[in-house]
């Protein structure tokens, strides 16, 4: 997968970018990540990206010339599939699915605005998806691009090996992880629980699942109306409302 | 305020922590921003942080004493207002409203968790708060604890100037901002609506505050249940609707 990122601070994502799971999903050759300066694309002496809005009001907006010229600058093959993708608070707000659905395309560009608006001319004939991170505001979209192409790119074929692989289980079950406790066994008085040291693998399932659903109940109970049930998870379920009443 | 980040990766910081906002809110000394690696309070001779589930399954899980150990090292003022934030898919998700609460805060300190699970009694017994940045899995805490940083410390007194306050707009009416424009005045065809050109105030207001209506209705109805509408507004969304008919 090819990943290129439009941004007016480059200098925010080699620290990001060269560690962990992203430096060796590189090294692997299953992603190749660009991070360009969309000043450089300005068309104009001055290098002026952005100018004050038509209709007065406070602010700057982005131009439309240095985005597209950016954008063009990357269209080697125009049969392959790509998404551009604005970075903004107005946009879909980024899930796991949406990450999956990423993870199957050949190119993605990522467009990072800097507390600024964009020309909306960006938005009608430039882009095909805008994406927020959520409902709160960030000094710039880059932020945001980082957090969802480490999300994507972990779900690229033989990126992650199976240690890291692990913490997926939280959202692939649609119930909250169960605890987790290691070494050692006793902490400042605090002891993890008998059943985990028993040995007994069936006791170990039986009160993981407890958990999930407990913590799933308790945190998140929209989570239940859509994930799998057991006969025995319901009845759990039942007992827990019951001691709530 | 003072912020402290643990994480096994503190080199992915520097480039977010040292650019744009944050860099001018720590040289203007509105906050510290302090990276630790909890590895270096491990309290063994192999500085090991993880270890096997009890119970057994794939995958390792952060050890209580390092992070204990480390929380423990900040606390110089027993007085002083802090909160201990752990980052996790099963925290409660982050929103504009939790980084406004943040921003009261003396001290924050951040958890990063890497592709691993956390030892429960770091949960139960050390942490005073749990946030997720949403449904997404990302290879650990990092990029979750930049995001919120950014979005609570833009938040602190003379932070912004008033060219990056204007994008907050977005969230404070309680609706998706209205589109912008900026020179050229057409581009590829594409032109400014005529109405920002007229230098009729309060028709461009009404314009704006229609297509702010109309961004809303389109992508986020929801938000239109609590957003303070005028009697206007209502007569514009009653004939949105009448359109979608």
């Amino acid at each position: 997968m090819n990943i290129h990122i439009l941004s007016l601070f480059p200098e925010m994502f080699a620290g990001v970018f060269n560690t962990s799971i992203l430096k060796k999903a590189q090294e692997k050759n299953e992603v190749v990540l660009n991070v360009l300066n969309f000043r450089d694309f300005s068309g104009n002496k001055h290098h002026q990206v952005d100018d004050y809005p038509y209709g007065g009001g406070a602010g700057m907006v982005l131009k439309p010339e240095p985005l597209f010229n950016a954008v063009e600058s990357l269209t080697t093959n125009t049969e392959q599939k790509r998404r551009i993708i604005l970075l903004c608070p107005q946009g879909e707000r980024f899930s796991q699915q949406k990450a999956e659905e990423l993870s199957q395309e050949e190119e993605l560009i990522f467009i990072c605005g800097h507390y600024e608006g964009y020309d909306e001319r960006i938005r009608e004939h430039l882009i095909t998806d805008e994406i927020s991170l959520g409902d709160f505001v960030l000094t710039g979209g880059e932020l945001a691009a980082m957090t969802i192409v480490d999300s994507v790119v972990r779900l690229l074929p033989n990126v992650l090996g199976n240690a890291e692989s692990h913490e997926k289980d939280s959202f692939s079950t649609g119930l909250l992880e169960h605890p987790h406790y290691t070494r050692p066994v006793e902490y400042r008085g605090y002891k993890v629980p008998d059943v985990l040291l028993s040995g007994n693998h069936a006791e170990i399932e039986k009160w993981r699942r407890e958990q999930s659903l407990k913590r799933t109940a308790e945190r998140r109970p929209e989570l239940l109306e859509t994930a799998e049930l057991t006969d025995r998870d319901k009845q759990v379920l039942r007992v827990l409302k019951s001691y709530h009443k």
